[in-house]
């Protein structure tokens, strides 16, 4: 288990004061998994996010060109990064599945822990989904400059 | 201006209640803008967010290999949708230029009315913010797909 330091560094919870870490500690899920360990699986329901603290995790989305059966790797995700927020966000199923590259650590917590949270420190509720929509931002911002790039490569080939 | 009821019809105030939304409505500014009036502009700072009401805009990324000296259009967006919701997240620059494809009517709210409505009535906040959230893993969901296409097609071409 990490210590309250290391995740009030991590973007999930900037920001989030030392009491209010005290009563999140309890509530997070502590999971190892060996390298080539699937941890979410694309369209499987999932009521978790993950924070990495240890190792390194490839995102893959399935595609029909893929040559790995799980599909085409999109991302890859290191020490303090953010998976599974997505589903907890939007209620929908997985978006893409997540594998160890290496042995991994993750802290894993709820849906049911984020309603624990919200019910008991509102506050501290709206500061990890405002770091969540934050992250959700940066990633889009990414993305954007990627689909201008190939939307456009794609207009001139038609 | 639109009523209550537009407005909690839209993903962005979904659940909000009526009184919360009695409160919002004096916060909100209402623009008209004619076709081809540029409402935000790519790295300009920007404190607001828009919901449209009346008509469509196109959202352009700059690209050197852009014919129009605004960039690349990378979406079209109508009534209902929100824009400039990711700077008043993440505090950085705009991340596209938003400009109206046709007469355009939408509601503004800056990051002061965000502020004044958190102070006054967090659970409202909190329901504005996840709203967004799940809007910006909405499109993150999109855009992943893309991302696979197009970041395999680039592996097979290297």
């Amino acid at each position: 288990m990490q210590t309250i330091k290391f995740l009030q560094d991590q973007p999930l919870f900037g920001g989030v004061g030392e009491a209010a870490m005290q009563a999140i500690m309890p509530l997070l899920r502590d999971l190892d998994v060996p390298a080539g360990g699937v941890i979410v699986k694309e369209d499987d329901e999932g009521d978790s996010l993950y924070v990495i603290y240890r190792g390194a995790v490839e995102v893959l989305k399935s595609d029909p060109d893929a040559d790995d059966p799980l599909g085409k790797r999109i991302a890859v995700l290191k020490v303090g990064d953010v998976f599974g927020e997505m589903e907890l966000i939007d209620m929908q199923r997985r978006s893409a599945t997540v594998r160890a590259m290496e042995p991994v650590s993750v802290l894993a917590l709820s849906n049911g822990d984020m309603l624990r949270i919200y019910e008991s420190d509102m506050p501290t509720f709206t500061l990890i989904v405002m770091n969540l929509a934050r992250e959700l931002s940066r990633r889009l911002r990414n993305l954007d400059t990627l689909a201008a790039h190939y939307l456009g490569r794609d207009r001139e080939s038609e």
